[in-house]
């Protein structure tokens, strides 16, 4: 368990660097049954890939993603399903550069601290590459969530300090930041409607404890909040306290959702508000300070084109990785109850 | 694997309800050999007793651990230590009030959505009491992590919206929640010290990530940053890149600390910086509307006394569950490199 | 994860050792609403303690099993399941003469290697009493089992090399071996009835597989086989193979069992078959050859009553490990339909 | 954690089908810094084609294995290693004629009974082709493990109930099952030399515990032993207990090896003797009676050529699995002891 594994039953495994052969994800523990084709992910991954905005890198990935096991017949199988991707766009000389220079912000120094060697090509592991595997893994969750009527929206909160849905706010910024060979931050908004109450589990893995794993695993993410969140802190029990009521079924309502869809880290019900904060893209064409491998200093330019923010790739990435959360505390939750484990095989007493 | 364990190599599994017979924590995978002894672990866990502050409750605890096993001779031995601690404090019939209403804010209703069942006594398994377990557990990664120069500071970063610097403010916020018979929120920072570089796993395992989940697994927490966190996300790549340098020594330095200790989800050898949203304390004394176990609606007053705010007990958590966090990767780590492997193990080819 | 846990959804952790204060066991994820008082537990412990057999040594324990979480109003709530027994007959001078000494056959040579210091009274952690934690799991595990129609028939099915049926020639034996300072060995037999086709997983965690595992981490066990296990291997296909019929009802049975109940690591519908060979107890009355801790030859003589063979007390464990780890394939094997799932949450498409 | 993934440090997750269009193995935690090329790997998968005997199938396979991931530059990185082999030889439609029914002593019946639904094509995930990807992480396993001196003997040790020393007697019963249109079953002993005492933890992850799961998930396993294994239930104490002795050097050595290398779940030293049972070929060539899927009783005759006995392409599986499951103790087994995680970071106090 070197980290490359996420989730009790739908356990995703990512593997790959951005400039080797291939990257891909297996995912064990996928239910069977499941109609599962190639063009149900290739969607999903079509939204990370760059090129969409002009605000994202030109890199042309074809990211056809390929599976290689666990689907029969098209449907899947309950074994493990193996998706790859072919890295194509291979420039490795590019990178000969930075080969020797530890890039601020990135990962290059902690990588060689910890391992003593690293594929310095394209960020190698630490890439935002790594990303396709887990959305690819994503896609295939989301396909058995809409069967359970769970679906996903997600947007950009704010960019560069601005709220999001200013546009013209938000374009000068992202604007100025291009002219400037600067980059800026921003942050992601995931709204899950749909989900059922009672996942998760009391103590370590609540809810929203393994949310926030999950959102902060992605490489550039430094906070994660749900529903008020930060916010929370500066108000009033009071407020913050989402009233019940039944309405006329009988069913129990919240009249607010302050909570975000999750108490004592157990789903309420209620829409699941997720959202997370990404740091300025670290590569930026200014010149900056920084330590060669052989600790001297130096100064750094980072060639190539860069992303001015890394949201609008990023959102499909959270939205992946709350789809694989949610959906493997489904199934994790279906033998919390005596009375459904007997019901399941049949009480033979 | 329903929830109550955290940890790879130092793995806590905590236990109890608040008004049960006991709670617990059994530690496994503590290295052997380490000087323990209940003087060790009582020490931590007086600080988060009830009654240090005006502002926390004064239910009376004496939360006496007591070492069952693992410890022989006053050193560790490598195999489980069970920490327990008596509940004593048993006023259970206080509690028949609300035993079929769910408070707005708690656990109540997901326990009975999950379970069907709940011991609604004092909050049961989701009462902040169950944080005993997690306490004693943090005293003794502290105790091993202190031999090797990692220390802790944790304190309030701000109460009610206001900076914890400004006492007066904080203390008029406080006065006046108590008077409206209400409660305020407030975030909470960690400061981490002597930190090695290289700790935390590449993509799931993060160091930011693993250290996410155990912080946001605590009761009241709804956001989670590090370093800079949200604050990175107005921020430019030119001021959140910490510039490295390399002192007169050769050793790698970072001109400045935005990234909270972390790069690419393995440590950098500086600080790490965590700063815990906490949420106003959903118990407060005025009338609230909600909803009966039946699904009637009713209004509801939560007798007793509450803590204002929740900061102040809150803080030797958040610090026990880093020291957790922090351990447990250090032990991970140690076999990172091939040649660490085969010194420790003798080259024998 | 330090070894002291199995289980995957319903997972054990057991702690103590032998002299110290007490012993136990947290049962994570067993399923809520389950009946569940401490006489259902001390009925099976009770089965494992001494003086059952004139076989069996006379320490005598009390085994009071005390229920200290996880249980409200005589129901499992879901929560962790905290199960303790106070240790009584403490006479820790007896070890002093083995303190230094490594016993042949016993665990003391070995835990010195590995940790640098060992609990030496009684065996401490090695020693048969943590069994009592997994007894204590298992009398859970199949209060559950027992309400869906499976149950356990564990019995000796040879003692010293001569088959258990014939109980004169066993007698026999063990005389001789009391007579001699000496033990035997002995295997064990589990069959588990009522188990439904589909448990287990294939590859790694299959059916067969778990409980090698859980039968093999019992102390004394040296093999473990499923079905005609060893004997297959001196069979030829067409005699192994279990030939396949369909009843009148159209239920498939099988016209043999030699697989055990397992196929391809999967249940198939037939009883579960299980082997254990118990080594003979290490602990004799002769004279023995051995080395002290500072590594000088010694001559050892192990005082004390001893029983002349484990069997009679290893039935109950192989029982209860069996019992965990069908359960646990049980819960896990709930989602492995994609229909499953959906009709547990509801088609909402 | 549907069961693909084996090991808790070096972790390797199988994935494929037999007939699917490639099958492979992601190995998480391998140490960085390793020399590793293909070819490395290829020479351990060429051992297990089929073909290197006349008593193993003739279907020619290449197994040509492609590293995907995790090594640069010759060396591993510390980053997933993703091995992949692509499927050849389809001729799918050979197995159509066995798609309705259920072939005795194989998987079908109980994956349709667990999943509904199976990739029927030369067994597909139960084929003995998922074991190429064991082979393979087994390869990197021992690369590693020569380093430090560990090296692995894997034999047949009888086949058909003969010893497998006796070749003429061996081939007598191979030929006669041929002959017969049978096959028989056999048991393969692997002996691990210059393992360190101190691997394995207490408990349920006892050294033999792991062994014991690792060696069982092969496919036609049914039993395994250690050491002496079942003929030591019919040996006495006096027999069975390795006494120590301390050489001239004062190192703590055995007079024995009857323990087969571990005590109380822990490595002693000496040399670790596996011994896993083969049940015979399940397919043969004899017509069998069985059920279709539709549970109708027919009759089945399975063409294609058989081998008559699995031991021999076993073996390496053997070996393999015990590789990964050793140097995977290895790496656990770092932080056993205090002083030596203060020593690998620094007492700093």
């Amino acid at each position: 368990m070197a980290g490359s594994s996420f989730g009790k039953k739908f356990r995703i495994t990512t593997w790959g660097e951005s400039h080797g052969p291939a990257i891909g994800v297996v995912i064990d523990g996928c239910p069977a049954g499941l109609d599962l084709a190639e063009a149900d992910i290739q969607i999903m991954l079509d939204r990370r890939k760059p090129g969409q905005s002009r605000y994202a890198t030109a890199r042309s990935e074809d990211d056809a993603v390929e599976i290689l096991s666990g689907v029969f017949e098209g449907k899947t199988t309950g074994t493990p399903i193996s998706l790859m991707i072919r890295n194509r766009d291979h420039h490795s000389a590019d990178y000969a550069a930075i080969r020797d220079v530890y890039r601020p912000g990135h990962a290059d120094y902690t990588f060689d601290e910890k391992y003593g060697i690293r594929d310095y090509r394209g960020g190698g592991r630490s890439s935002g590459r790594e990303t396709a595997g887990r959305v690819a893994a994503g896609a295939v969750a989301e396909k058995l969530l809409r069967e359970m009527g769970i679906s996903f929206a997600v947007r950009p909160f704010s960019i560069g300090g601005v709220a999001a849905v200013d546009e013209a706010a938000v374009k000068a910024r992202l604007e100025a930041a291009i002219k400037d060979c600067d980059s800026v931050g921003g942050i992601v908004e995931c709204i899950v409607t749909g989900v059922p109450a009672g996942l998760g589990d009391p103590v370590f893995d609540k809810a929203d404890a393994r949310l926030a794993q999950a959102i902060m695993s992605i490489g550039a993410v430094k906070g994660v909040e749900i529903g008020d969140g930060f916010a929370a802190a500066s108000h009033r029990g009071s407020e913050n306290n989402d009233a019940f009521r039944a309405d006329e079924a009988g069913r129990v309502t919240k009249q607010a959702n302050h909570a975000g869809g999750i108490l004592g880290g157990i789903t309420d019900g209620s829409d699941i508000v997720i959202r997370a904060a990404f740091k300025p893209t670290p590569s930026i064409a200014q010149e900056q300070e920084s330590v060669s491998r052989q600790h001297e200093n130096v100064t750094l330019t980072i060639g190539g084109r860069h992303d001015p923010t890394i949201v609008h790739r990023g959102m499909v990435v959270v939205e992946a990785m709350a789809a694989v959360t949610i959906l493997d505390m489904m199934l994790e939750n279906m033998a919390s109850r005596a009375e459904h484990v007997i019901r399941f095989y049949g009480n033979k007493k």
